[in-house]
């Protein structure tokens, strides 16, 4: 920390990202993005966008926007588009919260959430999850503050119904609920149908996993018209020009090739099931997950062991060394080849441990 | 503004963004871009690195980072990149300014300042420039805070030389002061070679002028090993992967054709020189701008009235309604026809009026 940083910073614990070696040694399983490229007209798209480079890009989104709105059977005013759903959460701790408004949200949940509330300087309150990692929905009944909820949560996968979220909804009449949809597109229910029913609900989704553009830094704010354009006020005063030419180019480009997403979604679905059967034949336990990850421990092995030693042999999985959650791994589901390939390493290790 | 809207926000003026048609029917002189490309090869670097878009983008951007540091004779651990300059300045803001360490700026610059001042909630001061829009330094010595001097200053184009912002910084020992060069590279000199020389200077430069990649949104902050590790905290705890693949490999291929972009802010000077004598001719004042862009007024018309009339005729140029500066107007530096078709429409227009 240099002598000129602000005070108020001094605690301040930045979020870690997952592991990203540079070189190509690895088979990547700790950050949940696709096994799958994007659609090949994305190339083309950001190649014809980058001779307009010299301009300004659109801040409104507005072409963006209009095809999103349509996919998803909303307005573009109920959209705003961001640099990743990271920066739209970030503004909806900055629009939504303050200190009579603490962030509400749960103990085990994506790690940046206590981040944001500490870089703007809020006050927030963790909620413990079940014992069984699931969430205890009357514990955010009435809630003083505004409610976070991941769904599927992360690094759990476990989800909670549309039919829950609403009861969440129905109970804080007078306070946002922001539902972080980042994995919703595995199997979970998307809370964007209830958008025209409760305006204080905000919907999160990213297009760094089921649309295979964690590269690309898209994400998007789904709520009524009234939230929108309070977010848009942050935005106006933070970054207007958030979203660049290319990325824009190539979230539309993607869009546009929609069916190919859910293809691969489908099949990250179908090797997440395979996956689970099989690790499970190993002795593994983890929660029913509904993302693109799993979430595991071994009762023979520890969590930091196990990961250590799939590292040391090409596989990379997350490892938390959060005491609670200690003896898990996260583990995004690959392709077929590439989970295979993990399962048979994870039988050496395992029949190497017992010899 | 919705019933959620935090009420520390209820003030709140967002910035404003220049027009941004999206028909291209005018010329457009109003945002200050590059009227040129960029080089062609980016767009098959953007093409390429789109193959890559399902693994999220190097957080620390190592590459680029190294290249641009061998380009400015730095280290890379003394540059940051982020989208845009717009978000290296909210950073500079929120690390190095608090209740007890006001923003100190001119009350005429980039009028983003009061506004990242007011949405991080810090105290700010406003420093009247001269009468002739110069900056007096003796005004930012021993300064109560943290000095944000724009430099060509926005929207005059007026510039401090290296020894008067050194003067700045060694009177201000205590406090950082940040230098943002946006528009250096048409004639001013930049405090980059300060650096080593003083830890309290933050160097703010963006692509997006001289190097003709608005579009892409990246800027950066150049500045010691500690106050970058400060702004790194800021960014970790605000969005770790600020800056996507394609405008990583955008900038990567445009700092390698970097003689193209320096041949095109000398024809922008060239372009610059000639209208200045051509729109003296016509009767305008203008400051001496070292700038892509001129600040001018006209006896005879009013800046809003000048304004309107160039819109009508297909020339979007650049107006405020700022009191102090109504009279103005910000035009941007073209193409040599651009140029041309400009001082003749504005020559019809004052015939038409003097008529």
């Amino acid at each position: 920390m240099s002598r000129f940083f602000s005070e108020k910073y001094k605690d301040l614990k930045a979020y870690v990202p997952g592991e990203q070696p540079r070189d190509q040694q690895y088979i990547k399983l700790n950050t949940n993005e696709s096994p799958f490229p994007p659609h090949p007209d994305v190339a083309e798209a950001v190649r014809q966008e980058s001779s307009r480079l010299r301009l300004y890009s659109d801040p409104e989104c507005t072409e963006l926007r209009k095809i999103l709105a349509e996919r998803l059977g909303l307005e573009p005013d109920m959209l705003l588009m961001t640099n990743g759903s990271d920066e739209i959460l970030n503004f909806a701790f900055m629009a939504f919260c303050d200190q009579n408004t603490p962030a509400i949200f749960p103990d085990l949940t994506y790690g940046f959430y206590p981040v944001f509330a500490q870089i703007n300087q809020l006050p927030w309150k963790e909620i413990p999850l079940q014992p069984d990692f699931s969430i205890r929905i009357g514990d955010y009944f009435r809630a003083a503050g505004t409610v976070f909820i991941a769904n599927p949560n992360a690094p759990t996968g476990v989800a909670l119904s549309r039919d829950e979220i609403e009861q969440i909804l129905r109970e804080n009449p007078d306070h946002v609920v922001v539902v972080d949809e980042a994995y919703v597109d595995f199997g979970a229910e998307s809370c964007l149908p209830l958008l025209r029913k409760y305006d204080n609900l905000l919907v999160v989704q990213t297009f760094s996993k089921s649309r295979s553009l964690a590269g690309g830094r898209l994400g998007f704010g789904a709520g009524s018209p009234e939230l929108i354009r309070d977010l848009n006020t942050v935005k106006y005063s933070t970054n207007p020009y958030n979203v660049n030419r290319l990325t824009a180019a190539a979230g539309i480009a993607c869009l546009q090739q929609d069916e190919y997403n859910r293809e691969n979604c489908r099949v990250i679905m179908e090797n997440r099931a395979w996956s689970v059967e099989k690790l499970k034949e190993l002795g593994f336990e983890m929660t029913d997950s509904l993302s693109n990850f799993l979430f595991a421990r071994h009762p023979k092995i520890s969590g930091e062991v196990l990961y250590r030693k799939l590292k040391e042999r090409g596989i990379l999985i997350r490892h938390f060394t959060l005491p609670q959650i200690s003896d898990y791994n996260r583990i995004t589901i690959g392709t077929k080849e590439q989970m295979e390939c993990l399962v048979r390493t994870i039988k050496e290790i395992l029949e190497e441990k017992s010899a």
